[in-house]
């Protein structure tokens, strides 16, 4: 079943050319044009079958019905007003940013039929040519509707993300954004200041431990200095919750308190379990 | 070539009981006797091959010409008087914790021909069911000999771990764990606090990069907290590097300090970069 006329991706890089990929297969519009900044990754998204057309320029989403945006968040926001001069009041818009405070604020204003996407799905890889058609299989989707939302909007977005294989769960804008700090931002903060302090001499010890934990660390980094720069506020409470337990180690190091150090070990490996457990049986089923 | 006639493995879990697999595997002892406090452990051991006979009673090791020590490090310091008495003084020694400075200072002196080993090998799992014949192929293995370490102890305590897999690797135990407080034990920490700090009902919302980079916080808790509290000093120094890394970042982001954020993000990668290239490079012939 044919959800859209034509579907414009905006950024043609693993996320945007995944959600092409997908689209394409699965026959979900009737047709898909891609844009990106570099002609190599219009042509590579061509010759991987992700997009019917290509262009640098965006003028090729001229009567589109659905809007993608897939870039990073600073140029997402930038093209608002670009998208809005091309594309008719109904499109359906929706992006996939890392955070959604700012996003939303902008495109809201603008498209009646606008709905925030957060698909937690991609890796440190970036670029077309890492792109898959079941990136998104098993995965979690966070939607963020606000009041204004239009319900058709919302519906269609929802069975989007559905029909490419993510089970969809709607977050107020503001809650996206606090949880990801946590489960998103820090991490990938805590694993580039760690690769920061490591001493170069010292890489030829690490183990399979360190670099399961950085592996995060290979990921771009104008991309992420974005979606820092994105949170700021709710960033900062996340490092200074980690902080707080960081000096809460280190005290007891000092104090060579066993029971206490046992205790915050203890707690982190419990909920590492549910990690575990919840990986294994809360997205059974994607649709 | 056998290297051994008789060899105690004291600890026949995850390390101990690979050590014993590849020994018996590669028939490099006569006889490979296994101590454990379990009952279930030695059956297991037996069980799987990894020993000719086991017992819960130390003094099975009478009469071993070389004794390997793969319990938690707490446990390896207190049997030091109870071996002495079970085996003589020519008896080679070795152990695989995770700090040597401790370890070496108790066991060198008492025994001549003891070595401190750490093989770089292992991973969250526990116990003789996880243990592979393999665990030791193309790791490294630091060996953190003394001024008063026989020459002839040194060597065949090479031999063993390159004949495990493991190529050797040279350090003073005061060098070993000041690197291993960052390579090891500063990303167990991080990895400790990193779950600490998340609100159990945002763990749904985890993605695969935060469940890479915490996989290491399942590690056993009482077998880390003795490895925290056998170098304290060293690891309260890598916390707090960490500490001043996470707090430039803070700033950055209080500031919106693009390129400070940028620079950061982009040495981190540099050196992740390094450790994919070693990992891939550095260690292509165990021998």
């Amino acid at each position: 079943m044919k959800l859209f006329k034509k579907v414009g991706i905006v950024g043609t890089g693993l996320i945007g050319g995944s959600i092409a990929l997908a689209i394409r297969k699965k026959r979900l519009a009737g047709e898909v044009v891609g844009i990106s900044r570099r002609r190599k990754s219009i042509r590579d998204a061509k010759s991987r079958g992700a997009i019917d057309r290509g262009s640098q320029d965006l003028k090729i989403i001229r009567g589109c019905d659905a809007v993608i945006l897939a870039t990073p968040v600073e140029t997402i926001i930038k093209m608002a007003p670009a998208i809005s001069k091309l594309v008719s009041r109904d499109c359906l818009v929706t992006d996939v940013g890392s955070t959604k405070v700012e996003i939303v604020k902008v495109f809201s204003k603008i498209f009646p039929n606008f709905i925030g996407s957060h698909p937690l799905a991609g890796s440190e890889k970036t670029g077309i040519l890492q792109a898959h058609v079941d990136l998104f299989k098993n995965s979690l989707c966070i939607l963020t509707p606000t009041e204004a939302t239009s319900t058709a909007a919302l519906k269609i977005t929802k069975v989007l993300w559905q029909r490419l294989g993510a089970q969809t769960v709607l977050l107020t804008p503001k809650s996206h954004d606090r949880i990801l700090s946590f489960v998103s931002h820090l991490p990938h903060v805590a694993a580039f200041a760690l690769m920061g302090v490591l001493p170069k001499d010292y890489l030829r010890f690490a183990s399979s431990g360190l670099k399961d934990m950085t592996r995060i660390a290979r990921s771009d980094g104008e991309l992420w200095v974005q979606i820092f720069l994105s949170n700021p506020k709710n960033l900062v409470k996340a490092i200074e919750s980690l902080d707080a337990q960081l000096s809460q180690i280190k005290g007891a190091l000092r104090r060579k308190d066993k029971k206490l150090l046992k205790g915050i070990l203890e707690r982190a490996r419990t909920k590492r379990r549910i990690l575990e457990e919840n990986s294994k049986s809360q997205i059974p089923n994607s649709k």
